[in-house]
């Protein structure tokens, strides 16, 4: 068979997605740990492996995944940014054919279990799942956007929405009061030269301005939320240069009760599962340089 | 197309599963939130709609869904054992073809948002869901069981392995200190007649003595860890006649560094997906009668 | 910490879930696989490890997910029934502490790659998962359970639903013409003595009743279809004694279209998630005797 | 509380996601079902709704789930880069303060269930998804991408990796045989102007190249295949101007059986989950014009 159009290889990258590392900290009997997926992605010259098989310049996806936990040996795990980091640096060292390398690492959170007499001893904790984002690349540049997921939130009063517009298919009913829920998911960017930043401090400041922003806003609409909650993350940590949010809007619908004789006081919901309103917002601060490239 | 051959309809059930329902309960601007699932699958004389497509005797499903819904509406959302039952019993008088009830609901947890000024403002918290298992009859006969699954823990130390069978395929190395991890899956039947009970404040206690109880015992096995488990919550609450418990074992492996010239001193593990090791047991309060149905 | 309370230990298992094992089995080259996730369950005398964390007597779960590989070498790997038949019985003859082994085995489809050169070359097919369970003990006495999960089926006409019970809260309308959609979760029990069957002559027979019986039969309730499924498939195959079906009716609303001056004449539907319908029977070959403890 | 930062709202968009959608095309007793997840993502002046709460140029996430389910109605369900093109074309009349729009759509196939003798008897067919994206906005530039997703597929012979890059992390064996397996996630991007194709032949087109291309490549890499799968896809259907793909490499694991005294001749796998290589690439015509934009 032949295929005789002329193509071109564009953009690639390849690396070992998805590896589970738990890094267990001692200090005596106090033990802390660390619970992380991590997922390195690498670009350089690799036209030879995708035209001829030709794997020179290919530093295999195991030796990746091996770095990760020799690192984590050598190193410690710090705040994920931090580790994230030390990753991307690594592989644009270890091997001159990558020029640019993307370590994303997601982390769960762990309590220690209320009332154990030992200090090893410990219970995944929350919902959400925190974030960070790294690239780097041959030049030096970087950047380092973290983030969190999956925190689900809900308003059961102080939510309205009216005065929309109204096309052939509008039929939805105004409301002045109404439960507002969402999973959010978030990622704020920091701006270049922050990478020696107390991450997880940061981190727990982004999620209380989140959480805050969430619970103390009137709200007229999912949009004006969102834009709330943005805002009041940037506005509160002056090393932060953007925010991307994404709200899907968990409705949650009064259920009809007149045909029971029954009165619904906005007492009694259905939680839908899908379809859902999905709301998404970018909010950065005044004069600070974009890097689209960040978020990929 | 003939099918000659006698058969014989044997047991069936009915009814509208996962029914998601959202409760309010307003005292003044305070709110309090209950956030479940609910299953129901009724038994009794159903031959006819099998047989023929008679459905003069079948309450639809979608009448049990608003069931639930009116239910909440007139009698609120107490502990999830109580809306159980109360459930089990309108099923049981509302239609006279209704021998048998059976009424499983699942409960999500929500925190109130820290920090906020709000009283209506929640966020989903912890990984596990409680669990309800309600059975009832037109004999007047019931049963309880409360549980939990999904309630994520582990020990970094405290866990040995060693002096097991060998047989020809048996390579597993002993060891001294390992990670022990696992979601507990847990269900606990109350005595007859605990109909009454303060189910949150029982439950509260059960997670407690689940927690404690896994963190406390320097493991030999699994196996060891979860009769601790069990005999501590049957042991702490005079109510519980029996506990069945099913323990996956996330193993953690320490990864092998020594390729690299390093040692793992139990710092660097990888948590494995899958396989994994999975521990099943019952524990009763001596004396305390069976009932295998219930659990169904 | 004292827990006075006497407590009985009471049934156990323990085993590896979940072991992933691709065979290829290479005839020149022509190739053929079988792609499987296989979950072993042994009981014994194991009450030394639960109290007192001793494992002599414990099979490791390491040694069973080495068994499962070792001999799907020795032996090859045919039918998934048969192959659950081999570990139960190796199981039950490797370790003096075992009296009862359970495996359950789930296979997923492989089609060859249509138009492909090569014979080594697969795509996977369809949705349903085919599953086998097999008890066995130390007496002599098994059983085998062959099923399939997963098998999503439609007819968008042919169903009707009306005539039904009305209570309270009964408030759905009666049609003489819906979409009936559901998720085939069907398991048959073979007659003891079936243990040498053409187990994928079987299933291929078993998995034709139970669409052709879907299709064929105009429905009046999704129980009416139930019975037709499983009547169908005792009927055609002599060596079975029983048949469960879980059938959850995957709702297909009709939208209203009255609002945007439509009509809509049963074209357009909205799948729903959940709430479902959940319709579970049995039926049973005339005479056959039962076995409970072959399903759990 | 006061947050005087300055702040700018970037950009946004609004929209209703997961639309499911069932159509049923009669034809007298024959019927034709589309099976769709629809989700539509608005861009316009949302500033007001954003910043003060005011949703005068807000179109309703109802109202769009609602042109969805009317447009289906009106004009029927066609292939779904069609169905996709009509509702973006929709949201750009409909309300003036829309200036852009997004319409993703994903397909499920279904067969019709062999040996039934109705016409309207359906089963869900493969595992793979069809993608379609469709971008559009006021000025009337648009793009197509069309796509798969979850396309499972496994050679389990003719496929080697050697002669990689080594660091000091790498310990890799070289193997001249080995499984590869894959999930293809692909998507092509149609060159503008391509709006009145085919699609459902295009995408059986695309679909055989992807499959027939992994079967009959002798891999050196999974980068190689990738780039051969890429290649035939682009080569046969000219109004393709790019695909970009992503690979999974679902390592399957030969197991060592060595301690038992065996020898694995790559028969005997242990099929993994976690982590795994991701190799990622884009492939384009020659001469095509880029489009970045149309990809999000």
């Amino acid at each position: 068979m032949t295929e005789p159009t002329e193509v071109v290889l564009g953009p690639t990258r390849y690396g070992k997605a998805e590896v589970r590392l738990v890094h267990v900290a001692r200090s005596g009997a106090e033990h802390t740990i660390r619970d992380l997926n991590v997922s390195v992605a690498l670009c350089g010259d690799q036209a030879d492996t995708h035209l001829s098989g030709d794997n020179t310049k290919v530093l295999t996806t195991d030796a990746q995944k091996n770095a990760v936990y020799a690192l984590a040996k050598r190193h410690g795990v710090d705040a994920i940014e931090d580790f994230a980091q030390l990753l991307a640096r690594h592989f644009l060292t270890t091997c001159p054919y990558i020029s640019h390398a993307r370590v994303a690492v997601d982390e769960y959170a762990w309590d220690r279990i209320p009332g154990a007499q030992s200090r090893h001893s410990f219970v995944r904790s929350g919902r959400e799942v925190r974030t960070a984002l790294v690239h780097a690349d041959a030049a030096g540049d970087s950047s380092v956007v973290s983030g969190l997921k999956d925190l689900v939130v809900l308003n059961s009063t102080g939510s309205e929405f009216h005065g929309f517009f109204h096309d052939e298919f509008t039929t939805l009913a105004e409301t002045g009061d109404r439960i507002l829920a969402t999973a959010v998911d978030a990622r704020w960017r920091h701006l270049a030269g922050a990478g020696e930043r107390d991450w997880d401090k940061s981190y727990a400041q982004a999620r209380a301005s989140l959480l805050t922003a969430f619970a103390d806003t009137h709200s007229l609409s999912l949009q004006q939320t969102l834009y709330a909650m943005a805002r009041r993350l940037v506005g509160r940590d002056e090393q932060i240069a953007e925010v991307r949010l994404a709200l899907p809007n968990r409705h949650h619908f009064a259920v009809d009760l007149a045909p029971f004789g029954l009165t619904n006081e906005n007492e009694v919901f259905y939680a839908a599962d899908r379809p859902y309103g999905l709301i998404e917002g970018t909010v950065a601060r005044a004069g600070a340089p974009p890097d689209p490239a960040a978020w990929d």
